[in-house]
Parts: structure tokens; sequence; C-alpha cells
């Protein structure tokens, strides 16, 4: 961390500051320009004490050297991390994994049924959510442990892992039993109460980035699970809020080249959410391939008039099946594989 | 809600879409010009499915008419909402009241010199966090119920009401008993077994707009806490995520009188979080205040380089001392009153 | 354009709507419902009357049905337009065009050197400013006519069309002596006069997106260029301003399937300052071909710290060497072509 | 500028480093730690340089210590800059002038009446476009110099100077000529031509933040205007683009303390365009004068259902009559004053 201080800085007020580094526990470097004085303090986690020297008046700028995360950065593994979801799944190898399927778990019939058409198109992992965060508390919330029961059914008889959405800590129970991935929705990246349960037990977890989360502070959400002991985590771009309208949200797909250089943890892109319209939906899904995901998360619906959450962005089987065809030929032009 | 179909739209998909208006239990209304084909589904939360005909190809534009929250609207309840927080504290009347405190309790003595001070000041609401969301799993994260306890004993000694932070559904609880209102923070905005479980205890609720929320979608998670039959819900704008990078976010006044046609709920401003940066906490106070808030909520630390946490936009005692007389002068050119 | 009246609306109030339809040249619908009156107003060009409806306090919401630009539509040209630069290069066809080079012309040497390691990596048009924007008036500005000079003489030797910006009037017709392409920067493209200038002469335009320019106002700035006819225009995303802060700017890819849907113009992307990290400009550039972009325009420099702008952006020789190779598999992935 | 290299920088790219600020006519100062170097290069205009070491690989991190821009900084001048305007008119002092009128000229007999109007009202400033930057080309341009003529008779009637808007550099010299302040809009905050153009004449120049233009950059244009010569210039926040939908622009209030610590020059509020609303206008611009703005820009139209742009946005006559008053009021509250 490098505390500038404000031209004219007088040796008393110099001293506060070097005082209370020393106080801290860390050693400061003095370097005096004519005008500028500048203060090094460096060591472990001594970003977490910006706040203090930035609450000093004297102080004119905080710059920060250090990542404020430890665990979930390539400094401290360099390799990337690979996580072994089922006896035939691992993600962050060679291959992308695709997960698919309705935005909620409807029905007992729905859920198998879509499964076995995603399967067939070479999905790996079935989604469906049994919880539903909806912005209207007047619109469908989902079948709760009802849903859970209907993607255990279809994961067993299909042999195919599952993801699905926990939003309270008591969920974050119960889909360990149930599933075999956990996600935190982009409306939970910063509770944090959430992060800490979902870190405590042992499935692995999918955390989607917030609408206004920046990739620092995801970063940071992560290294909220991870410091609980679970370092099965996969970071989800979904989307980010800006001012352009024509689409749901904007896919920021600069973040997985950033990320990649920042963290090891395995990257998953969802463009269903990232774009919002089902026929444009497979073009970004290319780009997502292209620029280095580890895996895709897209939405899939039999009969998308009739779903009861996100209709406008589900894929129809045969969009489906076609777009699988597309996307392993561009993973294959990047040393890549998406179907077997 | 109307639904304007695509150029062309053929006679057999005007059904489709009608049939389903029906089966649905409403009445449409349909307007046929020389290309283009309207229809009207006008009717109580027929807003809320609007995703099924947006999913449908046929569908080129769906525009709501009918708001999808009903008792946070104007048209639900016509006069402001007066919130009764102690026997001579009334949010949403004449008076202005000003909320104040460190951003997190830190010790007994801190809390009560600190609640001393600002109620010499004028404020008439301590503010204090117990449970702190730091987006750093490293930093300091509040002193849970103990600090709670330090925070009852300064509102029991001074007489004056409290609000503090929750973050899960037991905090809820918690805070029900030591506090007297309870706030939802901004990062939990959109937790919606956070907002329900708030709904269900009696205490009023201030509610903070997150960073990336919508004035809509604000309202509707108000909606989520008055539809479980709590009634007293405070909003609170601290500022939203822009791109401009000189202030910690960018306070979003437009939203104050947006929210005042929209809404009866009362409206509280922080202009602390809002800009970020101590010195200028005091100008932004001033527009809170000539904007119409209902009252503000205002960091005061006695030591900003010793507090453990937002330092950096905590106001001295004397400054706070001098802007609350600053800020009745412009209540009483609003024809509102902030200091008796 | 369909105008919804607020609830109750007076019998008298709904004839001044329909009056004022009819004495601008349109026929009014009227839709009346138990609580809600819309008034549909369709024709062409009903849109550039919608300031008149909105100032009305009896209007509740106005919806667009037409688009506000039309030559610049799918509507207006279904197929899309193929923009002939020189005897081989052709926009808009099966084939991805690269424009490549510094992004200032700072030297003889450097244009034709650097033109010379482009052509040979594959790309087939030179980029280079003559006229730079820059945001500090005490930064490098440009060769101006000088450097059009040099790249003229680099494009005569090795047969390459070129591309360069303009910021004046005047610069767009010095422009169209020298170079292939006129190139509107993101700074200009609400600079209508300009625009106008470069629809009055005939050589190709590249319109940049700029950093808070919605896809509709791009539409619209490039039916600017259209109306004064000059059909040869090509869209260029370029990286939009958002809360992200860890890359220059956000690109938004999700832009280029809208825009497809919307317009026949080709969409040229710009991973260079849509990133603004060297490191990372190859791996969104492949994002850009699988996205399906007409073309890439991509700064390279022999050596960027010597770069008076842009350094950090732009790409070393051997990089855009190998990026080539790569971008070319991608596009053959997605049954188009890079290289030849 | 300090320069932080990546972690175990060799000393032969520290080096490199620091001939090259050598080489640039600097001093560089290191200051080694244990695994951190840091490289200090202070000097005037070092900051220029930054593209030069943020393109070199042994680079981490570069932090400004200096603003890129001088003039209108107040470390150049210390003391707020007052304008005069005319005789009557000055900006920047102790009284907040408001300037008002209808968004476009459309009539010698409307520019008159309105102005007639707002004077009573107790406006000092005409304003009224002759030249409109419309998003669509089919949309009214503005009367060009007759309306001028029209806005130059109103001024010489009523004795009240004027300011409208330029859009290029020969409407730049006209407006010279019939204008007391010259606007550069929104859109061309980037013109840097246009802003030379403006620097090289005399009239005072109001110029308008861009809906994406930070901070910093807003004080660059500024500051290419003051470089020229040509130091009375205003600033203008009139709103910049964000992810809320409710409202036309977010107002950025927060940028007023900011910017009054950072520059000597005054500030203009423009609530009309910040917010879009009519019924709200009045609202904002209370808080624009709590906030600290030195004048107002508002719109103010006798009919703005006939108004040819921005209708819905204008405030008939007599909510402008009131509304003078109500700010008079904070005015005073403030210390300041708006009516005589």
């Amino acid at each position: 961390m490098i505390i500038t201080l404000k031209k004219g800085a007088k040796q008393k007020e110099i001293t506060i500051v070097t005082d209370k580094i020393k106080s801290l526990g860390y050693k400061p470097h003095i370097s005096k320009g004519k005008d500028i004085t500048i203060i090094g303090m460096i060591g472990e986690y001594a970003e977490k004490y910006k706040d203090v020297f930035e609450a000093m008046d004297v102080v004119e700028h905080i710059s920060e050297i250090q990542k404020p995360y430890k665990l979930a950065s390539r400094e401290f593994k360099k390799e990337n991390t690979v996580i072994k979801i089922s006896r035939n799944v691992e993600i962050g190898g060679k291959k992308i994994h695709v997960m698919a399927g309705p935005c909620a778990i409807e029905s007992k019939e729905l859920m198998f049924n879509t499964a076995k058409i995603i399967k067939e198109a070479g999905a790996t992992i079935i989604r469906g959510g049994a919880f539903k965060p909806r912005s209207s508390p007047y619109a469908f919330q989902g079948l709760g442990e009802k849903g859970l029961k209907y993607i255990e059914e279809a994961s067993e008889k299909l042999r195919m892992p599952t993801v699905s959405e926990a939003m309270t800590i008591e969920q974050v129970d119960l889909l360990s039993k149930y599933c075999d991935i956990i996600q935190i929705g982009a409306r939970n990246v910063q509770n944090y109460d959430l992060l800490k349960a979902a870190g405590k037990q042992n499935k692995p977890v999918l955390l989607k980035r917030g609408m206004a989360t920046t990739v620092k502070e995801l970063l940071l959400s992560a290294e909220y699970i991870l410091s609980q002991g679970n370092y099965n985590v996969m970071l989800c771009e979904r989307g980010i809020r800006t001012f352009e309208d024509s689409t749901r949200f904007t896919m920021d797909l600069n973040a997985v080249p950033v990320l990649k250089k920042l963290t090891h943890l395995p990257i998953i892109l969802d463009p269903s959410h990232g774009i919002g319209i089902r026929e444009h939906v497979g073009t970004m899904a290319k780009a997502c391939v292209a620029v280095g995901a580890d895996g895709l998360i897209i939405e899939v619906h039999p009969c998308p008039q009739e779903a009861l959450s996100d209709g406008p962005q589900s894929l129809l089987p045969d969009q489906f099946e076609t777009l699988m065809k597309e996307l392993d030929l561009i993973a294959k032009a990047i040393g890549r594989e998406l179907l077997d």
C-alpha cells in the first residue's frame, strides 16, 4: 500500500502516519521528494487498513499494491483449479462443460424431459431452480424441496450431476443433500453469511457475479467461501447493469481474461441472463466459448411461453441441439473440446 | 399491459395470444391497425405474466400499464405514511429527523459518547452497526450482540431510539429485541427471504437501495416487506454505482421526487455513503434536505482515523454540530423543520 | 406510437390528444378500457412527435412502435450491405477483414514498417491516426496532413487500403483525398455536422459508438450519414463506459447480434480500445470473431513503449502474427474466413 | 507519477525505466522494498507520459500525483473565478444567476414573450437554441442564424445577456457576434477542435459535461479552452447516463463539491436535462441551489406541448415564477442570494 501525502505535509503530520503504520505492526518506507512525500506500507494484508489512512486529512491518495484477497489469487496458486463434480465431470480442464435446463423446476415431467433432451444434445450438468429470487413478491417463487426431489430423480435416472440455487443458509444445507453444485445467485453475491455457509459445506459452489459487482469484489466474495475451507468455487459472469437497454444486461466478456489472470478458479458464463433474448443467446454462447469459458450455463425449456419464469431467454430443444454442435467447433478451434 | 405484435402477425398467431390471455382469467382488447395489431390485457397483476407473452415469437413489445407493486404505491394510499418510532419521533411528517453515529459500534464508551454528542447537536436517532457487511473476509465484522447491548444502553440512558443493520434472518429477530428500527442494507436489497423476515416482525424497517437497484425494483423490494403485514417501511437512497470514480458512489437525488410521486413511504437519504468523502458530506446533506428527504442518516465518529470501518466518510463532532444548524435553515426555507 | 393516458382521463382531454394527432396528419386509433384509454398513432415517423405528447399532462406513457431510423434498418434493406473498399477488399461478406496499425502515425518509417508487418500477418487494411483526439491538451495531437502523406505512401507501396480518423469537417475533406475509409471517432458520434459532412462525400465511413451511446442512438447517428446519400457506413463497437474499472472500457458484444438484427450495415469490433490491456486484446479478438464481426480493428506497434499514444494496448508484431492464425481457425469454425 | 514495478523486477528492468525517465528530462526517485520497487517520476506534466510506462511489461501500476490539468486547478488559482457577463451580471460571486428560456428558439414572438416572463420572475440571462443537436436527422434542427437574430432582439429590448449553443467552429464565430455566452453541449464536450475555437474568441463559455464524462475529463476539456487564452469558462453538470431509467439522466450533484474543491471555475447546474420530467424539475432545482451552484439553467416554455423539442421537461411560466421565489429562500438559507 502506497500512501501519498498532500503537498507541503509537515514533519509532524508525517510522523503521525509513520507512527500509525508502526502501531499496526508494519514498517514504513519514506520517500521524500521536493514537494511530495510518499510512504510505503508493505506487508501481508496492509490493504485492509486502507480506511484508517484514508480517514487522515494529510493523506492525498492511497494506491493498493497487494491484492486484498489471497486464497483466490494466482499468486497463491499458480495452476488452474480443476473441480471434480462427479465421476465423469471435471470443471476447469480441457473440456468445456455445459449446464442446461429450465430456469425453474416446474414439474417432475418437465424436469425429466428437459434433462433428457439436454443430455442427448451433449450437456453434462442439469440446472433448475427450486427457490427463485423474483423481484415481485407476487411472481412464482419456486417449488421448494419438492422441486429438489424432481431434479434429484432426474439426476439419478440420467446419471448427470445437478446445480441449483440457494438463497438462505437453510437452503444451503438442503441443497447440499440433493444437488451436486450449489449456486449463489447474483443478488446474494455480497450476502456474506450465505457465502460463509456455502464455505462450510463441501459441495462445489457456483458464485454468480452481481449486476454491479466489480471483478475485485467478486474475488473478495469468493474469498469468503474459500476462507471457510471450501476451495471448490466457480465464478460466473452473467451480465452487469449498464445504461444500454436493448438487452436485459450487458455481458462483460472482458472479465474473463482479467479473471483468468488474477485467479486460478474456473470461469463459467451465462449467456441466457447475459443478453436475455432467446434468439441471441446462441450467438453470445459462441463468444463465451471463444473467450475462454470453462463452462456455460444455458436455459432450455421445451415450451418457453409456458415457462413460469425467464421464458423470453430460454432456448427451444432444437435450437440447443444445433448450438451445441456449433459450440464444439469453436471449442476445437481454440484447442479445447465440448462434445465427446 | 399492452402487447404489440410483430408487423404482419397472422390471425392464427393473434388467437394464440388472446386465448392465452383468456386462460389466465383476463379479457383481451384487440386494436387492429393497417400494419400493427395491439392487444390490451388489463387487470390486477396482469404485469406479472409479462414473461409469458415476451416468450412468444409473435410479440414485438410489451408495455406495462399498471405498476407491479401495489401496497407501496400512491394509488393504494394517497397520504404520506408517518411512522411512529418512539414517543417523540415520527418520521414522514413536517420534521426531518437525523439518524447519526459511528459506522460500527466499536466500544461501550465510543457508542455512548458519540450518541451524547449527536443528541446535543439535534439528532434524534442513534445509528451504529453490530453486524457489518464488509467486502473483505479479513476486515472487522462487527461486535455482534455485544454491540447491540452497547447501543441499547446508550438508547436507554439518552432516551433516543436506535437503528442497526440485520444481515440474516436470525439477526432480524435479535435486532427487533434491541433496536427501534431494523436496517436492511444495500447488499441485501434483493435478499428476499430477509425481506420477508423483516416483514413478519413489527419494528419499522429502513430499506436501503442497492448500488444497481432501479427505483422500480426498490419499490418491489419494499412490497416484499409490506406484503407480510409490516407497513412501516422507510426507503433509503445511499448512492448508486456509475462510471464516475472521483466519489465512492453517485448519489441519485433524482430518485427523491420520483419516489415521492410513486409511493407514500418516507424517504431517508444517506449522504455519508452517497459521496463517501468526509469534507463533502455536509454539502450533500444540504442538497438532501432541499430535495425533500424525510430523514438523513449520517456517520459521525469522534476520531475517524481510529474507526474500524468507513473512517474516511465520518464527520467529526464539531463538523456535525455546525452542519445541523445549517440544515435547519434550509429545512425552514422549504417549510419544514429539523431542530426543535 | 402508442399513447397511454392517465387513469380517469376525461373525454375533453382525450379529444385534445386526438385533435393533435389529426393536426399532424395522422389518424388516431382509440381503445377504451374500463380504467385506461390507449390511443394509437401509427404511420411513418410518428415517433418524431413523441416529445409533443410526452409534454401533455394527461399522457402516462408512450411506447414506440416504429423505429426512429429508416435507411439503417433491416426493414428498409433485408440483405447485408457489402462495402467495396478497394479491388480486393469488400467488407460485409464471408471474409472477416482486419484493419491494423499504430494508434497514431508517428513517422514515415514506423508507418511503412508496421504496415508491412501487418500485411504479412494477413491484415488487409492499414489504420493510423493523423489527427488524434486526446483528453489532455498537452498530449501529442498527431502529425496532421504530413501523417496522411505517410499513410498514403505506405498504402501505395503495399497496395492496401487505409482508414484514418477525421475530427472536423475540414479533416473529412482532407481525408477523403488521402484515405479509403473515414473514421468518425467515439467522441464525435453525436457531432451531427461532422456526420452530415461524412455523408456528403463518397468514401466509406467507419462510425464508432460513443462510450455512452445506446444501440438505438448509434443507428440514428448512422442515419445522419445515410440520409445525406452515403450508404457505405460500418458501425464499430469499441467499449462502453460502466462501473467496472479493471479494464479501460466494457466491451459490449451483446450489441453485435442486436445490431445484426436491426440493421444491414457491417459491424466492426475494436478489441484494442474495448479492453485496453495488451495481453488481453487477443483473447477478446477471438470472442469478436465468434460473435459475428465483419471486421476487426487492432492496434499494432513495433515498440509500444515508444508509442506516443495508446501504447499499453498495442500488440507487438509477433503477438499479432500468432493471433491472426488463431482468429482464422475460429472464423472457419463459424463458416467464415479471415486469412486467404 | 508513481510507478510500481511487478514483484521480482530485475535490476536490468529497473534501469530501463529509470533511463526512460531521464531521457524525458525528469529525475527518478527509487524506493526499493523487500519485494516491491517503486519509482517516483515527479515534475510538471509527468502524467502526460503515463502511457509510455504503462506500455512496459515490468510496470504493475501507475498512480498519478499531479493533476493532468493546470490552468483549471485550484492550485493554479486559489480564489473563485468571477465572470463578468454584462454590466449587471457576474457569475461566480454571491448571487446565483438563473438562465432560462425555451429549449429551441421557435419564433420571434415566442422568444420575446418567454424572455419577458422569465425576466419578471427574476432570471437574469436568456437561453434559447438556434442550432439544436437532435439524435434523429428527421427532428427539428433549429432556426439557425434567424433564431440568433430573434434572441439578440429580445436581449436588446429587455437588456438581458444571452446564452446559446454552438455545434461547429463556424457557429462559434457566429454566436460570438449575437450572444453573450457560448454554450458547448454535452455531445461536444470532447470535440477538441470546437473547444479550441471557443478558447480563441473572448466570449465566456458554458461547457456542459457529457453523459459519460468523468469530473477529471470535464476539467481536461475546460483546460483545452483555457489553454487558448479564454479564462472565462463555466462548467455545467446536466445529468450523466446510468442504469436508472425512471428519469432521463441521473443528476450527479456529488460533482459539485468535488469540482469546487478541484477548480476555481463557476459551476452551473441544469435540472431540466438532469431529470427530464417537468413536475420534478423544481424539486431538483432546490437541491441544486443548496449544493452550491453558482447558476442554474432552466427550460421554460409558455406552451410545452407545442414545443419543437424537449417539451416534456419545460416549466410553465407560473411554475417558474413560483419556483424562483422558493429558490431565493434556499439561497438565503445558505448565505447567498438569487432574487434582488
